[in-house]
């Protein structure tokens, strides 16, 4: 397995960890993500990381680094599934995660997602009455 | 890695195969589906297989029987992302993925169950004029 595979629904690309992450396999998720929120004009990134029983500092690194440039690009990253455990460990670590959202799970990270892609339309069409 | 993590969505069930499957792999993806279709009442399950170069018949079977027992709790079964090269092998092999529909992608297929739950919908509601 040399790539992650990357499913696009809606404006949203979710991507599941299931594997052990190495250097390559790491850089080759995030030049395919990159290249994907390009090509399909995704709002949001969805990591799904319920797998995963240990996230290291180099997972978080890498997890920081995706959300950096998907922002770049103007897409939101949201880690979904996270176990407690997990939770607890980054804490810990003093690993904070900048700048990506977390939710507990896809369902409620698509929603995140979602209410952007809403946002939008909002932006874009003619409104009248709007609030705040 | 001893489970593959299933992501709900709506209606639908996704699973993306990354890893070798091996015998308790695969059962135990059976009985964590059945257990979610239970749980959630999702109406369809979508298998995401573009990372596997190679399907088997030991895969073969393995979404067929997934397929089967889903269909028994009322869910249906989609495999989305089949490489062009393993659906030529598969034709070579006589395998032929009995009561599984296939999309070219997981947004196709979740269009697929989202299909189904708007005729459950429609079912459930007072419908008039109703063709066929």
């Amino acid at each position: 397995m040399d790539r992650i595979p990357i499913l696009k629904l809606g404006g949203a690309l979710i991507v599941t960890i299931q594997v052990d992450m190495h250097d390559r396999l790491a850089l080759a998720l995030e030049e395919d993500l990159t290249a994907m929120i390009a090509r399909t004009g995704a709002r949001g990134v969805l990591i799904e990381i319920s797998a995963l029983e240990i996230v290291d500092s180099f997972i978080g690194r890498m997890l920081v680094s995706i959300a950096a440039v998907s922002r770049m690009l103007d897409a939101e990253t949201v880690v979904a599934g996270m176990r407690p455990a997990v939770a607890i460990t980054l804490v810990e670590l003093g690993l904070e995660l900048t700048g990506i959202k977390t939710a507990l799970n896809v369902e409620r990270g698509m929603a995140l997602v979602q209410a952007r892609l809403s946002e939008d339309h909002d932006r874009g069409s003619d409104l009248e009455g709007l609030e705040d």
